[in-house]
């Protein structure tokens, strides 16, 4: 284990934070906030500490799987516990395990929230609260990848680590423009949706903090009510953004390069497009007689189903309250998840179709045990490691999954809330069903349950395999 | 396709489902109960049409692969929709979907119930819903081929299609040999049980039928209150032989043959026995307040995690009022279901096993990529194929699961009885939790879930590819 570059590492990732935090503390200025020394402070810790860090000379700069799976977990984790000491510090959540738990939510963009009132927050904290969803949305480590001289093999398990999806692209030969190339995209994606809200009649301050929620396909918003209170051309507009950022950035790069076409067959694009579609149909007929328009009742659906699907879980209606049918097929939605490369997590169109196909494959080979049948994506054969890592991706998911369901139990609550507390957490979208519902919180938890649900969290932004490679043994003995 | 093998096939299910209808005829003239015309019909109907199926002389008796799966797929529906003949007749259960379920969920060893007064039957109807438990338990193919002169080939993909586990293990040389083997010891067995119950004071019927309960893992019972109203000492045997039904029947061939030790060594078997009482552990010190002496508690804790992890789905107490994490416990292990070659339905042991031990195997290769870790059962490699198959099993499995619980939805019952009901029903067991829960029933869904939840039943016991090959185009293209 090469325990120099990983300090190394971890040091550049509290610096960035260092950074980060420079945002909150202008905001507080902005507003004339009395929390001005409070983000002083955390700016002075995190680089101070990350400076320490990055002082020392690494010689051997080689690093592997084991060394970028082992990075990436830690980053988010120390990410988190420094990013928790604003609200800590400030008081705002002065409880540790309830704001390393907010922190967590804002990185890996679940957007579940203990707040019971979340307009009680000073702006400058809910701007680092949303804040949090853009820094997590795209990645910390694809953001040090773009800006630090790191090798590019060290790059790709860096990339690989913590991007979603069953396999990385890269845009371009070099990983480290890869990773320019999706922060300058994503950044731009975001600078255009906070205009078109700015344009709603939205302040800058609002705009931005909703851009950011829906971005990272967070969830985090500024007011008690969610998105209930906007406009409906505001709850429109972050409609078509959050279904936005749940595609491939990669297929934005294509579009960019005038390659429409090409960026139009992605099998999984449409897929992901059919099933928003699909979805939003049924639920728009299943949840008619609740609403008095046509009009209305299509933009409470579309809304619901482009926020769980994308996993972002904004709410604009309580849909704990619509008929059974849609409440299974939302929690269906959350299941899937948006597009692999996107910023959405979930288990991601590709990996179910992948699954799927498998099924079809084993099928006709039960029925014609000769078949060569393949399969594949985009019409291309899936090498046969893809296969094997989605199928072993969602065992370990499923692993994960009941033991959660099984320890946060504990607490006695009903199967309903522990059931949709653990999809909720895992697959990042924040709200879940009963007492986690669209109009409740996790506060309800025991402190045990929340640190349970906070690794949830981690788990399912890295997408299981850092965190079990962390704690595995195996990786740390020689 | 080769039709003409597989209508003679269909006609020796209808044959042998003539002559066990035999038995509830014999149990109706023992009680003087007015049913005797009812079943001689059934009879008569089932060995005419039999025997016209067998009639023409069959030149090509070779069958693959797909003509095995759909054979197995056929001749269940067909058992099942003859086999609810006897019901509808006697007006016992009016209905014909709701007989077709009952007999379903008989023979598929589920042991759900659409019947809200199981008393008001007559003995002789009881009789026949308990022993299609029995004839379910170890499958009407593996009986078919222990009498009939079919080729060894042939032997091998019906019995294949029909057995439970990810691979068939066989016990010696000859697949006839091996059938009739599995057969003689599940009746020896299940003779033994109804011998102790007997001893503890049970009449011969309620000893036979509570007896074929258990051996099939089915559940169904004679009395509304299932099994709470008999001695302590009936339900410790009832535990007892529940738990001996859910291990691999090869197991007792090799402890006939004097191979004590080799049949210990296995790992399924220690898994199984070690879930068993961990969970019975976990449960009494979870359920202790809420009885009053441990040696209750325990009982209590025992039946019901052996009636669960068998999917047998007796019960002796309403574990639906029981604490949060016990009842999450119980839903946990009617998923992980029995061992392969047992009569328990689920998942079974081993697929977990093989499922985890992927996981990893895929921890090690992250952390180590040239590492060479293979996934072994019994100090064995497990074959690749076996590992893919557990895999898109397990594929299949989630997607009937989600599909199922998204169509009964529509009923617009709860989330918890939603997807208990599923559960129940795709792993066999019986009763769910919350509407369907050990007190309730089944007769509260519409027809139409009716229909979907007893497709879940034949698709769990027959473990998902011989429905799916039968309703699969490919299979049927030339």
């Amino acid at each position: 284990m090469n325990y120099k570059v990983i300090i190394h590492t971890l040091g550049w990732v509290l610096i960035v934070e260092a950074a980060a935090l420079v945002l909150p503390l202008i905001c507080a200025i902005a507003f004339s906030e009395p929390y001005i020394l409070t983000f002083v402070i955390c700016i002075l810790l995190c680089g101070t500490l990350g400076g320490l860090c990055i002082l020392p000379k690494v010689k051997n700069k080689t690093m592997f799987s084991k060394e970028g799976f082992i990075i990436v977990a830690l980053s988010w984790i120390v990410m988190s516990i420094f990013g928790a000491l604003p609200f800590v510090i400030s008081k705002s959540i002065p409880n540790f395990i309830d704001a390393f738990f907010e922190t967590v939510s804002g990185f890996t963009t679940t957007g579940a929230s203990i707040l019971t009132d979340i307009e009680a927050l000073p702006k400058c904290m809910l701007f680092w609260r949303s804040f949090t969803h853009f820094i997590g949305g795209m990645g910390v480590l694809v953001f040090l990848v773009a800006i630090l001289p790191l090798s590019d093999g060290n790059n790709l398990y860096l990339i690989k680590a913590e991007s979603p999806g069953p396999s990385v692209s890269k845009l371009v030969p070099k990983v480290k423009s890869t990773a320019k190339i999706l922060y300058i995209m994503y950044s731009i994606l975001t600078v255009i949706e906070a205009l078109f809200l700015y344009a709603g009649g939205l302040d800058v301050f609002s705009a931005l903090t909703l851009s950011f929620g829906t971005a990272g396909t967070g969830g985090f918003g500024i007011l008690n009510s969610g998105i209930s209170e906007y406009s409906p051309y505001v709850q429109n507009v972050i409609t078509v953004f959050m279904i936005l950022f749940g595609i491939d950035f990669s297929l934005y790069y294509l579009l960019l390069l005038g390659k429409i076409r090409s960026a139009l067959r992605s099998e999984e694009l449409r897929t992901y497009l059919g099933i928003v579609f699909v979805a939003i149909a049924l639920i728009t007929v299943n949840i008619r007689p609740l609403y008095s328009t046509i009009a209305e009742t299509l933009r409470y659906s579309a809304f619901q189903v482009a926020a769980l699907i994308t996993t972002t879980g904004y709410s604009t209606a309580d849909f704990d309250v619509w008929p059974e049918f849609s409440k299974t097929l939302l929690v269906t939605l959350m299941f899937i998840g948006a597009s692999a490369g996107s910023t959405g997590g979930g288990i991601k169109v590709s990996r179910i179709m992948i699954f799927i196909k498998s099924i079809y494959k084993e099928i006709r080979i039960a029925a014609h045990p000769k078949s060569t049948h393949k399969v594949t994506m985009n019409g291309r054969p899936v090498e046969h490691t893809v296969v094997r890592a989605v199928n072993v991706y969602m065992a370990a998911y499923i692993v994960i999954y009941v033991a959660s369901i099984l320890i946060i139990s504990l607490d006695n609550m009903d199967y309903t809330t522990n059931f949709t507390a653990v999809v909720a957490t895992l697959n990042n979208i924040g709200p879940g069903l009963a007492k986690v519902g669209p109009t409740q919180n996790f506060s309800i938890f025991s402190t045990f349950s929340k640190i349970i649900l906070s690794f949830d969290m981690l788990i399912g932004r890295l997408e299981i395999f850092p965190i079990l490679v962390l704690f595995s043994p195996s990786a740390w003995r020689k």
